[in-house]
Order: C-alpha cells, then structure tokens, then sequence
C-alpha cells in the first residue's frame, strides 16, 4: 500500500541557519523558501537524490508547528510523508485496525496540492505519519 | 556532499506490532529481524521503493535506544541517515563550523559494516544526524 518516502520534514527555529547548514556546510540543493499561508508555514526543500528534507519554519500566528518548537526549541524532525496510491482505501483500511485519523478524517489538499491525511503519532510508534496521494 | 538519505530510524516500543503494521497494515515489504548486538539493536529494515525505514528495538541491557524509549514511550523517530563518499572529509568541514560529532570523533563501523558518525541533534535542529560512507 505505502509506496515511496515522499519527505521527512523537520521544524527548525532558524532558517536561515538550517539553509546555510544544508547548503553550505552538507552542500545539499536548497530550495527558495515558499510561504504555505494555508497550512501555517514556510518551507524550504532540501532536494536530495532519492528524497527530501522539508525544513518547516512557523508562519503566522496559528502555526501548527508553534506548539511543537515550543516543546522542542533547537527544532526536530516532525513527521514523515509516505505516498499512496488511493489515499481513501488507504484510510479505511488503517481506521478498520482501529489507526486514528486526525482532524475530520477526511483528506486535505497538502502543501505539495494533493490530497493527504496524518495519522495519530501514538498509534504509529510516536511518528506523526502523512499519507499523501500520488 | 550529502547523498542520499540512507535510512530513517524509528525506535519501537513493540517491534512485533510494529512489524504488524508495516507489514500487514500499510503493506511494506519488511525484513526478518536482525539482531546487531554490538550496536544493541534488534533491527528489521521496512523497504520502500527509495529508502528504507530502520526499526530499531532495544537489545541487551546497555542498548543505546533504552534511555530514549522510556523518555518516548510510545517509540519516535530516532535519527536520519544521510550518505556520503567520505567521511572524513565531512567530519572536517562539519567540525570546521563548530558542529559537535558524538564519541571520540572517529568513524566507527555501523550496523551495515560501514563507518558511521553521528552529529549532535543540537548542532542540528534537534535531529540525530547520522553520516554514512558508501
């Protein structure tokens, strides 16, 4: 069901910082920053050859990532993104274990444009999982 | 100078249900468990199209993920495992920009019979960082 690793995202409380470690110090390709106002932050893609890095800074007041820099203040890895291919079987399938979606449970259209769900971290080993159809 | 990421590691608090659910649930194709007693692991490798997905259960009194579960109970993600062609030559630039590498500074072999070096998570947005020579 699950197919590729779409991203890790990491909450970090410096960007600039973060860029300038991943570009210059690791050498990686760094994206421009883009603002996500929909989703409450702004994101910067670490393009490696087989995946990527998003590094997720807090954008407005009501950023869903606020809380988590809170708690974690040099920034931690966030959640993974695992695509789909049908994201609707894909959650009924994990909600029939008994897997909690969160929010209605209804898929949202993602910062990359495409439909995806996250998954309740306590029930997959403390991982906050996105599914995300592709 | 980094490539590609190599792994995720997530450390679990039940590794035949977390088995369970990669395998029968999301449909992973998953590994039989290895046991690594020199680095306290007991892992089993989740294989996704680009990457792997390392679960890493507890082995032996002195396991270095003991501390880090009963912080996390539920399990967490533990590190990210990033290649690259030499390491030391990483190591140096890494330290060159005050970046802290964990242990004596050297090299040792990891859990796939290569030499490994694990950065501090402060150094780096709160994220273990693990480099791995290919």
């Amino acid at each position: 069901m699950i197919g590729r690793l779409n991203h890790v995202a990491i909450a970090v409380p410096d960007l600039e910082a973060s860029i300038a470690q991943y570009r210059d110090v690791l050498g990686a390709k760094v994206s421009e920053p883009q603002d996500e106002p929909d989703h409450g932050v702004t994101v910067v893609f670490v393009e490696l050859p087989n995946t990527k890095i998003e590094l997720l800074y807090p954008l407005g007041e009501n950023s869903p990532i606020k809380g988590f820099l809170e708690k974690n203040t040099s920034g931690g890895i966030h959640h993974v993104c695992y695509e789909v291919d049908d994201i609707l079987a894909a959650r009924d399938k994990l909600k029939a274990t008994g897997a909690r979606v969160l929010g209605d449970g209804d898929p949202k259209i993602g910062a990359h444009g495409k439909p995806v769900l996250f998954l309740h971290p306590k029930d997959f080993n403390g991982t906050l999982v996105e599914l995300e159809q592709v």
